[in-house]
């Protein structure tokens, strides 16, 4: 398993997660998910819209500590969306809404595949119509109601073709060795 | 995007999906987003483990009748769920149990697409024993922890290639037109 991971810089373009509306009582667990999947399927960041949730962001951390990320993975809390949005779009970046109303993600990933940097936007509920706007592209991930929560994970996993679910992660202090039946977690460091 | 949609028999083995450990509090959102993607993902149904609950039973049904599936999808609850696994495999059925710490899914789906039909379940914290032992496949979506419902959504987009993002649903009152930057929603019927 180990010999055939592969290290955060083979996944590119380098991608960001930026989530909208979260509301601290109700969507603390789906919130949780989607930082877990960001963490997990190889982005280098996240940022909350708005919100400043320090128990999210403890909780969250705890993850980075024990299964690696804490080194690189860059958690910033309570930003101005369309601020950050344009600052990204004038530093050259793409800016990716994934939402139901969006292209297929199978048209439009090719494209998306040559930006130099990518910011996703994951909404909760209901996202106002300027990110449809100032987003380089909306995407689906197919023109169905789900969750945010697979639909970055469905994204993620088109852009890097199925390879971030080798991702190594440099500093993880726990390290699962994938069994048939069992539970094998290695102690590192 | 209509012409090139697929029916549900085109996606084989025929899945179900069961979901354990669900709070109806705590778990509300996530459960929810868990049977969504069952749905959108081509399951033909769900089973919630031990626990009655109606709210989330009637929120998930609008959604069916909306958008498709009220004909087909089954979803019972308060079942047992090791009977219910006992049941699956003395009728032939596959049972695959999607945690943290199995086989990678690109290693295992290949067996798993030649079941005649496929269980699939997803816990919420911490998944009882004995599943990983009664459980023909326990299967990784990547070692590392993010959430039942990326991981329930990029399983079945691997048994399904891809395919299932463009299921179409023959008793939809809604159907989405993809748009590069609106929101454009078809009544039909």
């Amino acid at each position: 398993m180990q010999s055939t991971c592969i290290n955060l810089d083979e996944l590119q373009p380098p991608v960001y997660v930026l989530r909208l509306g979260h509301r601290p009582k109700r969507d603390k667990r789906v919130t949780t998910h989607v930082l877990l999947v960001a963490r997990a399927f190889g982005a280098r960041g996240a940022y909350i819209a708005e919100v400043v949730d320090e128990e999210l962001a403890a909780r969250f951390r705890k993850v980075l500590e024990r299964w690696g990320g804490a080194s690189y993975f860059q958690l910033e809390m309570g930003v101005d969306p369309v601020k950050l949005v344009k600052k990204w779009r004038g530093e050259g970046g793409c800016v990716v809404h994934l939402t139901m109303y969006g292209l297929p993600v199978d048209e439009v990933v090719d494209r998306i595949r040559s930006c130099s940097k990518v910011l996703v936007i994951v909404g909760a509920e209901k996202v106002p119509r300027i990110f449809y706007e100032i987003s380089d592209f909306n995407v689906a991930i197919g023109n169905q109601p789900h969750s945010e929560v697979s639909a970055l994970a469905i994204f993620l996993d088109r852009l890097w073709q199925g390879r971030e679910l080798r991702l190594c992660f440099p500093d993880a202090k726990l390290l699962i060795e994938p069994s048939e039946r069992g539970k094998k977690v290695i102690k590192l460091g």
